[in-house]
């Protein structure tokens, strides 16, 4: 059959996993209670309450980052296939994980664990905090690769969430910290360690491209994360709360939009750069996160909007090649960028924010303990729940890339689909006249090309 | 003019049935006076119960489907565009016949008919369910048999509906077997009588393949498709049912996810076939459909989706290419692979689910009654429905497929936009010399040159 | 550096409006106090109320018309990122020029202004009237006229609807006239001065054209938007009226997309046009949305709808080639006939509506003051304020043109993103040699095989 040792791992790793999720959730799972039918009106009320939200963030996690990550022009069906399998397998693992660590923290030891639709929503957060690291190696990693970096990080993701915010406190709604800031460190440490010795070949590799089709495929991607995003920072809002992440959501990332389209333009020679519009664009989102809910009003929106478009654009475009050509870092999508830089800014503008607030009570109308569990130490508590992220992130990307290493090979092809993706033409089992005959047609997938470029093709080559 | 018969018929049977809508719509059609505004906030609080499910069930049937059929290379516009139409054909005609059979039912007799936002819900099933069908034939019929097809096939759909939910009392709250079931069989009795002469030649025809743009096109279908699955399960849900189908669908899929992912990999020499993604992903989401709002735990839920996941792709892989090499029967989306057998496997499901509930009335907490109208002989309807439906849409799709045959002809030139999409180019009342000339530039719409292309031109400059 | 004068232009104007708009928010934009959180559940209701709706609109205005205007074969980029800036710029602008009037209007004079999410919803119709405009010049603007553009239609818009609604007391909840009509019209007017002295040019540009990929684009556009146009009309729907409005728009869409597809192949040779596929099926929700929160039955809505889709294919067959070839008028994506002509039946459905209602009071249950404010002069304020919109949007259109024809030059290179978007192949900074040698690749990304690949075929069939 001639499995390769990859393709193997791959079956095996991912068919564990699922059984045991299974299992696991057969002893542990349950429906919750509250959301049973004695409840009557009110109890679809709260299906309704968290649905939308919860709908929304998926469109977000899966055609949002698996579309923005169509853009290299012969890697379509891997960046939107994985995100499609990682999704499935992050929302089951994150559940349990979250679960874990909820059990330990109310009760000390573990218990039955009831399913809601905010513990779904929680499961896409962990998704999209995966998706967020894929796309810093993205095309350098096999599928089976990327299983375990989802295993692994995962394990530290809900760790940091259990230090940061169930233990410390820190009010991060929208996950400006728990969720971009860590998902995109613990690429940086990933990629440090698993492709950094490959920068430099990757950077000259011309699959490592993108085409104009690929870009108005992603910008699908972009467009529904902008879109969305109000339902990312609201979607375990409490209720009285969702109003103003709504506001300060849309006023963010309108700034942050405008700010990325100014700054690609002086920085590339006068034109728009599609990797700027694409990312950048979205930094506001990012960035608004941990104060999506507090009161910044619209103007403290704007201004978080449009410095992070500014520095994202920055990043972009000064950043990544400096961490590229000196320091030898290869981050495929550009994630330190829109979501690592713009996630310390969220998380320093949710201290600023908070300071306000603690400072000047009236601000809150006395209502300052639905927001702030720690009221006036809360500004530290927010300080000490970034430094940790960064440090969890960075330092559990860094050990799951060791672990990678030490158990395989990356992808042979990087940036190509060919690799794992059967091609019935290439695939099937011909003689090897055939398939020399049928050589020259390889390129036919890459798009379209029909029957009379292969008899143009044939004809020239009878010619010479 | 110089029109064809099936232009022509096209446009004359179109037209009276759109006018015959009309009539009957204003005779008949009034607004449901319980949503009027005399009931205040609680009839929007109604309106926005099921809008946003009905208007998530809409982008299932039109994106969903329309852009899963578009894998195609040469009949993108076909695919997409003759789904959208038939959706706006369904919706009206879904409308009239179940509010015939719904009024049939309840007074023996007709009588003006409220439309409201669930009938409208019932509108898109019914498109759903000839969706499923078309992808049976996709590529080979021409618009007017598609027409037709869609006005015999709610004859039988409306009828089906009668007899197993008004009359047998089946529960069936996601359609694995009304719509689901239903739509395959029918769409495989249509392909038997339609199209199996020519599958030999379909099979060889290049058209009939994909490429990599229209597969991460496809992909986008499947996407929307899994991520809005549970407002399709749930949509009908009767307060306090919700819950449990979001959470029961959203486990199966992910479910059926990684089961196709890993069977795909096995079945296709270690790695990933596009199909089996784009399709056999979704088999959790069909084949949960009959039990999602019943008590069959997450654990429940997972297992029914790994093992549709499974088996669809199994179907893909292995049963597919029996039925088109063996039994000579060829079905070009994989229907059977995606909506029969995950729909069968939905149906018993559902019928352990309710044996189940009948065994341990605890498990319902006393309310089986909502669930359940026929108590202890629930199991048994449960059967009759499946069996009934069986045998209505394969006995419909037969004879809908004779009549088919009886009218007129397939598609001339299968799997190819050209026949029925005007095209400038081509299309344009020009000289026949001029036509002649032009000739050599058709490719122009295939679209995406290749390295090769420009290989070729490098080639021909230096030969110059 | 080499900056053009357009691209300073740009960066400059763009800043000055984003910090303006910033310091503007900061004195002037608080958070309504009713969505505060002493109203409790209450007050989220009301956010959830409003949000799906918004966030329907939102993907109407930039996936919906930015996909839909991406058929133009090398203008994808472009398309889809300038609709993007577009929404984020209008949606703060609208939001200012809208509370400078509400407050004029009900304070007479300037008071701080609450946002709320129905002040969002206005900011995104604000955004699709510029984004109807923009269909007319697509292609043939540069990126610092359409900011100029969309700053000066904004205060023609807001100015129409202080007129037309808050003055006039006009009732039109679907904007057919106050954003069709009114984006159709200014569009009309802008392309007559801006762009008709080149209308033969466009017309033979063999940019100016689509391809089967673009074309399959496009219908995402198009059928999001026909999906999520309930949502467009019934967004600012009091209590008690959106039932009404999803069932009217609904039942309209269907039966102007069938129009559509039977007059399409009529009109073009018994084939279907793609550009009426993506266009004209949408004539339906345009025209119904003056009356479709009013008593019009469905049957009235189908018929709106199905005269809405006929007229408006009619006019993308006959009427635009006559305004190009006679008129001498281009308009790029026709929106003169999706959003032109159905509004203006949109305006004049909603005046035959109203005066059925004054005429038979039992048709509203006595409530016809929710409905007209007006009582039987209602019908005259209708017919008034068609009229002042067709006025203010066609003169305003014909001034900005003027404006922009003062300010500075078109695009250079019409229907091409080369011109504005930064491509590394062209635009780094290389030798001449390395360009040179670099030339013939230049194709390669573009995708899309452009007119050299068909000289290229030429010359080779020629030689044979």
């Amino acid at each position: 059959m001639g499995y390769k040792k990859t393709q193997i791992g791959f079956i095996t790793v991912l068919t564990i996993f699922q059984i045991a999720f299974i299992v696991l959730s057969s002893i542990w799972f349950r429906y919750d209670e509250s959301f049973d039918e004695t409840s009557g009106a009110d109890f679809d009320l709260r299906t309704d309450y968290y649905y939308t939200y919860y709908s929304d963030v998926a469109v977000m996690v899966i055609i949002g980052f698996g579309y923005l990550m169509t853009f290299l022009k012969k890697y379509g069906l891997s960046a939107a296939g994985y995100t499609f399998l990682l999704a499935a397998f992050c929302v089951q693992w994150t559940l349990i994980a979250n679960a874990f660590w909820h059990q330990i923290h109310e009760y000390g030891e573990l218990h039955r664990f009831d399913v809601d639709i905010p513990a779904l929503i929680e499961g896409m957060f962990g998704a999209a905090t995966v998706m967020i690291s894929f796309g810093a190696v993205l095309g350098k990693t096999t599928p089976l690769q990327l299983i375990l970096i989802a295993f692994f990080e995962i394990i530290f993701y809900s760790l940091n969430i259990y230090i940061s915010v169930l233990r410390t406190h820190a009010t991060d709604i929208g996950g400006s910290m728990i969720i971009h800031t860590f998902g995109a460190y613990f690429g940086m440490g990933l990629t440090t360690v698993l492709t950094s010795r490959k920068t430099k070949e990757h950077l000259k590799n011309p699959d490592n491209d993108a085409t104009k089709v690929s870009d108005v495929f992603s910008l699908i991607g972009t467009i529904f994360l902008w879109l969305y995003w109000p339902s990312f920072n609201g979607a375990l809002g409490v209720p009285g709360q969702r109003f103003k992440v709504v506001v300060n959501t849309v006023m963010s990332l309108c700034c942050s939009c405008v700010g990325s389209y100014v700054w690609s333009v002086l920085l590339n020679k006068g034109k728009f750069n599609a990797v700027d519009v694409q990312n950048a664009t979205l930094a506001g989102g990012v960035a608004v996160g941990t104060s999506a809910n507090l009161y910044i009003n619209p103007v403290g929106a704007m201004a978080i909007g449009l410095i992070a478009g500014s520095i994202s654009t920055i990043g972009f475009n000064k950043i990544t090649p400096f961490l590229e050509e000196t320091v030898g870092i290869h981050d495929t999508c550009g994630v330190h960028n829109l979501h690592g830089m713009p996630g310390i800014i969220g998380g320093i503008s949710g201290i600023i924010a908070v300071y306000a607030g603690t400072e000047d009570h009236s601000l809150y109308n006395g209502a300052i303990g639905n927001y702030f569990p720690e009221g006036d130490h809360q500004p530290f508590r927010q300080l000490s729940a970034l430094f940790i992220t960064l440090s969890i992130s960075y330092f559990g990307g860094l050990l799951t890339g060791f672990i990678m290493k030490f158990l395989g090979p990356n992808a042979e092809k990087p940036f190509t689909d060919e690799e794992f993706w059967f091609d019935e033409e290439n695939d099937a089992e011909e003689s090897e006249e055939e398939e020399l005959e049928k050589k020259p047609l390889d390129d036919e997938e890459s798009n379209i090309s029909s029957s009379e470029d292969i008899q143009l093709k044939e004809k020239l080559s009878s010619e010479n």
